[in-house]
């Protein structure tokens, strides 16, 4: 009887009864219900006020989050679309994750959540029932930065470790600004997209190699944060991508090797690409912040184009400005290239996408 | 000038002025002080009272922080041991993780965060500067788990992937309760154990598979819970040690497996070892949470008994009356093994140690 009282409780508030060490009401948080409409709790008894912002919202706002029983403050949203959703609550003024989510989105610095709706049939970067792949954590101390031990993430296509002497093209895959070298697995299911494109054939199998991109600390005043980029490509081109060319079985030649990234990881790949046409043949950017850097480098990329250059933005993103410079000058040099502007913002929601539509494009002659 | 004022505000009290879109001042914490005292703080300003938990304190007990200026709350403690400890905080009764630190430490559920204090000359569990194994993250759907997708982890050795026909013994190492399948190398840091282990001949080389440990979600219902043993090992024997053998170079004869766990791991171990002696030489356990299953197989184990049989609990850890009442039966049974009551708690402090004294014993003849 006990057991279906809480069931109950729980089927109708979402809190059930403390149990073991915790005090007070155990809190689920995020609820996904049936119609795709969420319920965020948090139990902060004490709290003023308390709030929730989900990347699917406008930036610079939140929705009020509304005190109940026993402390629980809750708002329910949406119906949302299928997706990884980044949010965060504040809670009188303190930004923080969800304290009951297990899913944490890890960052540079600050704190937030990941929120999962799956699709009904599966997303492509839903986990559906094919072969998987599999990610490979390496560390390496970087005498570039400093004698650090960094760890970089590396997809190998399923059946890799059975496929004897084939050799694999390489796409390097740079996350955001305040992300991990773990960004474009933990929250960009890249794994799974590639997983699933393989399965329906659509793309080449290929190595994915994804570093940390913060060769500065992240937060650095604005005269150490300048020097990031450049840290950044010596420490790829000098370090990662030799490790990488020595320890797993890829192809080396420029016909082989692709950059892509998104936001500040697209521009670090403009930036380096742009510097160095002559090692990469296919160069992604989703949602760039493209820097001067790149956009003087166009003359030199319309003497040694790439074979595939693509890029994208949503038009809901401040940063569309800056693809929309290089577009223009890409035409006016004759480079041939895609540009595309999307419904969408400057979130993990866009980035699935233009990757899943990317990777198909990679390695093709 | 500028600049050298900022310095000076960071250097002098944690707190840098505002960059960027974060609003208020740029909280520092934690910050590990030359004399390895650490300070804790969090930009809370409408809060009543802020306080601080970490594993090196007595459970139960908060220290509590000061509001300071710009409603920057503080603590200082120490000075701490080298490790690697959990802490959070709680800000008018929400615990949550420290905001602004980007070491996260990773559960089932409830927020934490990671505070690293480096050893000089580095500890057992540092980044040396040696040859650095790999850990692989795996997805596999699971049947026994009802469809679920499901992650495990998988440290190889330095030179795994260039040693050819050469095969591996295995070990099987298990997290405890709230934790995750990563939490071995996030918070243990077990990768690097092996890799110093190694770098000093002092053990052989060998693969480490680490799956998540809750067959059933945590927090559930007791009589859920109370299935959490069997599935899992229905798990881990029936999908995971299969996949493992078939993907990964390794031996797969009972005296080159071992098994070890800590915590409600180590009470999974002694429990599917104790029902399988016949499939593991080597069998760990660390502070564990050993159930009566464990305890009624002793005369099995008397019939079959481990090459290695060790088990260790901290003198501050209320779970250690399990282990000496399991090295009782033992004894009483005339079964070799041996047991420690150690120094400390129920702590990834004594784990990190016990696996760096239990590592060396495995697999030898």
């Amino acid at each position: 009887m006990m057991k279906q009282v809480m069931t109950l409780m729980a089927a109708l508030c979402g809190v059930l009864p403390a149990q073991g060490p915790q005090q007070g009401p155990v809190v689920v948080s995020p609820e996904v219900h049936a119609d795709r409409r969420v319920t965020f709790r948090i139990l902060a008894p004490k709290a003023g006020e308390a709030a929730l912002f989900g990347d699917w919202m406008k930036v610079g706002t939140t929705v009020p989050m509304a005190k109940g029983a026993g402390g629980v403050w809750s708002v329910t949203v949406g119906p949302l679309e299928p997706s990884i959703y980044i949010y965060h609550l504040v809670v009188d003024g303190v930004t923080m994750a969800d304290p009951v989510n297990p899913r944490v989105k890890l960052r540079a610095r600050t704190s937030a959540s990941l929120l999962e709706l799956k699709g009904e049939p599966p997303t492509i970067w839903d986990a559906r029932d094919v072969p998987h792949g599999s990610v490979e954590i390496n560390w390496a101390k970087s005498k570039v930065l400093g004698g650090e031990t960094r760890s970089f993430w590396v997809y190998t296509p399923p059946g890799y470790e059975k496929s004897g002497g084939q050799r694999y093209p390489v796409l390097y895959l740079f996350h955001g600004s305040n992300d991990t070298a773990g960004g474009w697995v933990l929250a960009g299911q890249a794994n799974y997209i590639l997983d699933n494109l393989l399965a329906e054939k659509k793309a080449v199998p290929m190595i994915v190699v994804m570093p940390f991109g913060h060769a500065v600390p992240f937060g650095s005043p604005r005269e150490v944060q300048a020097k990031n980029t450049a840290l950044y490509e010596e420490y790829v081109l000098g370090e990662v991508l030799p490790f990488v060319e020595a320890k797993y079985r890829v192809k080396k030649d420029r016909a082989s090797r692709a950059i892509a990234g998104l936001s500040m990881g697209g521009g670090q790949t403009m930036a380096i690409a742009f510097r160095h046409p002559e090692m990469f043949s296919d160069v992604g950017a989703f949602s760039a912040a493209i820097g001067p850097d790149a956009m003087e480098r166009v003359p030199a990329v319309a003497k040694n184009p790439f074979r595939t250059l693509w890029f994208a933005c949503g038009k809901d993103d401040g940063l569309i400005k800056r693809s929309e410079e290089l577009d223009a000058l890409l035409k006016k040099a004759g480079v041939a290239h895609t540009y595309k502007a999307t419904e969408g913002a400057h979130t993990y929601t866009v980035w699935r996408k233009y990757l899943a539509e990317f990777a198909p494009l990679l390695f093709r002659n």
